[in-house]
């Protein structure tokens, strides 16, 4: 990472808040784990369960709970502290402030660049970024502070919300996937998509992620949803607040994501479900019904070596028939 | 959707045929759901199976088959009607109708935007569009009305033929992923890719796929070939007419994929594979060996809670085990 | 493939080395397989189990191994030989000479294209290709005689290494997927994405592929590693030398993978592993576990007709108490 300027800890918590428990004046030029904290790094500790990095940590100054500061202290810490409830929490909004201090950017400092291709018609709200070779077609709607990066794709009558952040390679309103069959010559006649895309408040899609129009109603992503990269969001897809899909996500059409709800990293959520809120599924699980409760749910092969799970796939293809072996079995001793 | 400036059903019959019941004159200017539709809606029943949603519809207008008419009728339906064969098919032409009477388009209404850099010795068919920010190789070949949307990337040398459609993305014709193995150095040495792809007609091509370019022959999509977002071709793949494939499919090199085959999101082909004509692969399974026979394939590991996943994870790595002692046990019956 | 105006033997093997056996003169314009070469094409046997093919082959010329080449005279050969110790590696350097000789190019023949977007302070090394409507952020690094290749994202303070290839849609140095939970609200917070993205030399990565920037510290490509198309590489992952990912591959943030390893098509590995080196594993496994040892990994659900599938699939979700019923038979016996 990009070192700042030397900044005193006052600085941090003046903008940030928490509690400074040691010199003040003291100066940090870098954010950085326990482990590999020098005198002039600020670190965190996210969980309890790190206490033990205390004892030869070299870091200026960490974050930490209150308890957990007396662990620090115990195990003969030397650093500064900033005090808060909940340290993940507040490292992140360092990271932003951090940001906004170093100034990192890309190629564009212009709100516009000129190399963007901007359709007619399309309403741009306050402080709106658009990065280098985006296209935004036609009529379509950007809410104030919302960023695209370099070479976005947003599809004509598209909107998306406020500070939304558009990696590289986004595409958002491409044609869904529609199409019926004739019957007679086998051949694929294509169901124009007529709907477009409404995404809400505070999303990130990432980068070379795809968000399909709608084919008559839109699809829609609600405010707070977190999209990693390299994902499909299916025609007519509807996503609940503050939900957060990992990369290589698939979901096929007309699927309804409750809000609040993580879903791991190349898992695949059939098309017309329904998802309730506060639903996680695991990575590369594959989600073939509606889930209708909150919780865990996982689908995956346990990874073996090689010729153990020859051996087992194998066997899995005989596992209806060993049941009624068993079956059999049971019923001879009785 | 975008609402149309009211049109009659006589307009629409006019266009598309069918056998318009009730008046013709009645103005229609939304295309929708039979549950959401109001009296200037047109709808569908796509199947018998959805005819309790007559009862209750407001919909100007269904498109139908004659058979389910009556029961609309049957079920008190004050709508107009349009009867024909296959509604969806008849759905699937009006949306076509339709987008040309909205003219829905994109940033670019020129054939071949200002800002897409064509090379050298390419051959344009008649009314081809190219959008914007494109990148079209040197001998690259399109055929007529063929479209590329905004940031595609078509190859040197790589043929694309008529009426396609190639979504925001696309790549065709980067390099094939081929490599020999320095056995002394444990380098890998780059196999250059020499051959092209080709793709025949009415082909439509998802956002952010990939199509790679043949090591020595070329990579072959043929006539009428449906693909989805963000699904990879590798290299010398040939996919026959009329296939589809949904998003995140990956198919890797050499494999042949029949005609009128489905594959699901997310499934896996392996390379050097054959499969038959009309075989259906589920979404997120793996084809691990040709399939000769047409039909459904599936593999697909059940999605569970995460407690009981976990217990049935465990155990499965014991499979081949249990059916040992299920032996055993038989053997001792005998 | 494109034609060579037709050259020598004699030429080829002074480019290339090996022995020739046979006329020199011969002239060759074509490279393909054995089994479709006519006399003016040359052809190579990989391994000897395709040795059969010998025996109707019209190749002008064979690239083979010395022993191999006793079987293709004793099979009726008539063509001419290249004799070298891995024909393997012999043709992946006559594919790369071959290029040369016919000078495929894209549109783009100027090192920079006019239309690529170039920060500031960026560092170019020589002989750099940058293709058309590629954006390249301020303070990135690009090594000698590294491409990128129309329409690639090389994002702020990245740096590749020399004679890297980055195909098109590439996007490196995209945030990386980094939140903090609000516990109150049930909002995401961001954690800025401070650290950037290290490349080695000999570095190629393929189509849309993304590799994100690290958090705190840089993500990191090792010298001679081989990404495929459309693979997400999360931040802080560390990938060792000459390791190769497969098309559609996922690898979750701070996941480091040693030297040599391969993984699979659509194969995922979950965030916070390690895997040693000369780790493979299998097309669209899922590495849940950090894996020690070299070898061969595999976690596939085996693909069925879909009736079988659906029967084991049920009793899979049984597993775990098929497992106990065993053993109570078994106590039963005792």
């Amino acid at each position: 990472m990009r070192s700042l300027n030397a900044t005193s800890l006052a600085s941090i918590v003046s903008a940030l808040g928490g509690d400074c428990i040691g010199s003040s004046e003291l100066l940090i030029s870098r954010i950085t784990s326990l482990e590999n904290a020098i005198s002039s790094d600020i670190s965190f500790l996210s969980s309890p369960k790190y206490a033990s990095q205390f004892a030869s940590s070299q870091a200026g100054c960490v974050i930490a709970r209150r308890a957990d500061w007396q662990t620090a202290k115990a195990a003969g810490f030397k650093g500064a502290g900033i005090l808060t409830d909940d340290p993940y929490l507040y490292f992140a909004k360092l990271t932003q402030w951090w940001k906004r201090q170093t100034q990192l950017g890309g190629a564009t400092t212009s709100l516009i660049h000129p190399t963007a291709v901007i359709g007619q018609r399309v309403q741009l709200g306050a402080e709106v970024q658009i990065g280098a070779l985006c296209v935004v077609e036609d009529d379509a709607v950007i809410g104030a502070r919302s960023i695209l990066k370099p070479r976005v794709t947003l599809g004509s009558d598209c909107h998306v919300g406020e500070d939304c952040i558009l990696h590289s390679g986004v595409v958002i309103g491409a044609d869904g996937f529609g199409f019926a069959s004739n019957k007679v010559t086998g051949e694929w006649v294509k169901i124009e998509q007529l709907g477009a895309v409404r995404i809400g408040s505070f999303v990130e899609i990432g980068a070379n992620s795809c968000i399909d129009r709608g084919a008559l109603e839109d699809t829609v992503l609600e405010d707070g949803v977190k999209l990693d990269n390299l994902i499909q969001i299916g025609h007519n897809v509807h996503i609940g607040k503050h939900t957060a899909l990992a990369g290589c996500v698939g979901v096929a059409g007309s699927a309804k994501i409750g809000a609040h709800c993580t879903i791991g990293g190349g898992a695949v959520v059939l098309g017309h479900l329904s998802l309730a809120d506060h639903v996680h599924i695991s990575a590369a699980s594959v989600v073939t019904r509606s889930i209708r409760k909150a919780g865990n749910y996982t689908g995956i092969f346990p990874l073996d070596d090689n010729a153990s799970w020859e051996k087992n796939a194998v066997t899995l293809k005989q596992l209806h028939s060993l049941r009624d072996r068993i079956k059999k079995l049971e019923n001879l001793r009785k």
